[in-house]
């Protein structure tokens, strides 16, 4: 009985998914959507990303959360377009989800619209939210044997971030053995090691998200 | 639909978890059910249990895992039972997995047995599996804000380890705040912070299980 409905409930979302990609593509918009467990640091690494791009891009952001506002009250701060879904249990975000939340937002007025999902490093990789790339974080506290242990997300993913490389000396972690780990999984992953404390690498980041947003321009 | 089905799902695992409750119970066997995000040190507490306790107990693992056995290796090698449990692809541990683990296990040779979940804040809080009490770790890294954000799961724990307090000096977080974060959401918690790395506070957590499993020998 479960699998039959699993496999509607994904091939539903599927078709979803192409919808808003269709209209994000008609709009010019680059979708990320941003994926790791909790507390790696998405939030951070948001608000990093909108300091750095908010006078050359016009950025916009969709928080997925299962309960509360906080992560939408610290992107609400830097004045760009905010909205926030409330999952109410659920572990991940859906299409429908990110459908119901367009309303609130100017797509008009948007060049990049960069998806928040729920801190969860196993679902979230199932369920396309419309997105042109998926982006992972792995945080160097999570340990070197996540992505053999989690595969499907840094299988899906475009880039992945290791993030609080500042806390390496700390910590019994290696980024080159991390990246190693998850290049066995998805030998395609673009890996950036930053820090959204220090900021040490976030610039090749924001140029790579800047880059791609162009590429999607010019291709269009 | 989706909605009467999964409860359905719910429903029926928590038949499945009360009859495993019921065999354990027989057979004076104290279930602790071990949840966490990726990377917050589940198997590293399991190791420094085992270390602690082995000539106390006598201890066995259930391993919860997507892929791999990366774990059941690391606990196999203290020489205590150790079944793998791979979801494939599934973000939790449920009741028909464990009854599956169990022609694996000696029930009458075992005092304690600790279910290692899969890493995910979100999904093993809502599936029982069999067992007396639920343990959750936090570790510093993940931030102040987790009980809010993920508040089942500490309203379903009776246990709360805040692992990793040697990072306390470079991570922007206060163990007393995240205690007091939880214990908003679930004021009954117990509370441990502890240091797989340099031992501090594991003792409160040993003696804590010792205790709960001569009370329920005691009471059975």
């Amino acid at each position: 009985m479960k699998i039959p409905v699993v496999k509607n409930i994904l091939e539903a979302n599927e078709r979803i998914s192409l919808e808003l990609k269709q209209l994000f593509d008609q709009k010019g918009i680059l979708v990320i959507n941003l994926m790791s467990s909790p507390g790696a640091g998405k939030t951070s690494l948001l608000e990093k990303t909108i300091e750095d791009l908010k006078d050359k891009v016009r950025l916009a952001v969709i928080e997925g959360d299962v309960q509360t506002t906080l992560d939408a009250e610290r992107i609400g701060k830097y004045g760009i377009p905010t909205v926030q879904i409330n999952t109410h249990g659920a572990c991940h975000i859906d299409g429908n989800m990110v459908k119901d939340a367009l309303p609130e937002l100017n797509l008009d007025e948007i060049d990049i619209l960069i998806v928040e999902n729920v801190g969860n490093l196993v679902c979230p990789a199932e369920f396309k939210v419309g997105e042109d790339y998926k982006v992972m974080i792995l945080s160097v506290t999570e340990g070197e044997d996540k992505p053999a242990k989690y595969p499907l997300m840094f299988q899906e993913s475009t880039v992945l971030l290791i993030n609080k490389i500042d806390l390496i000396p700390y910590v019994d972690c290696n980024v080159d053995k991390i990246k190693k780990e998850a290049l066995k999984i998805n030998p395609k992953l673009t890996v950036f090691p930053i820090s959204c404390k220090t900021n040490e690498g976030l610039s090749a980041w924001t140029q790579w998200l800047l880059k791609t947003w162009k590429d999607k321009a010019d291709g269009l």
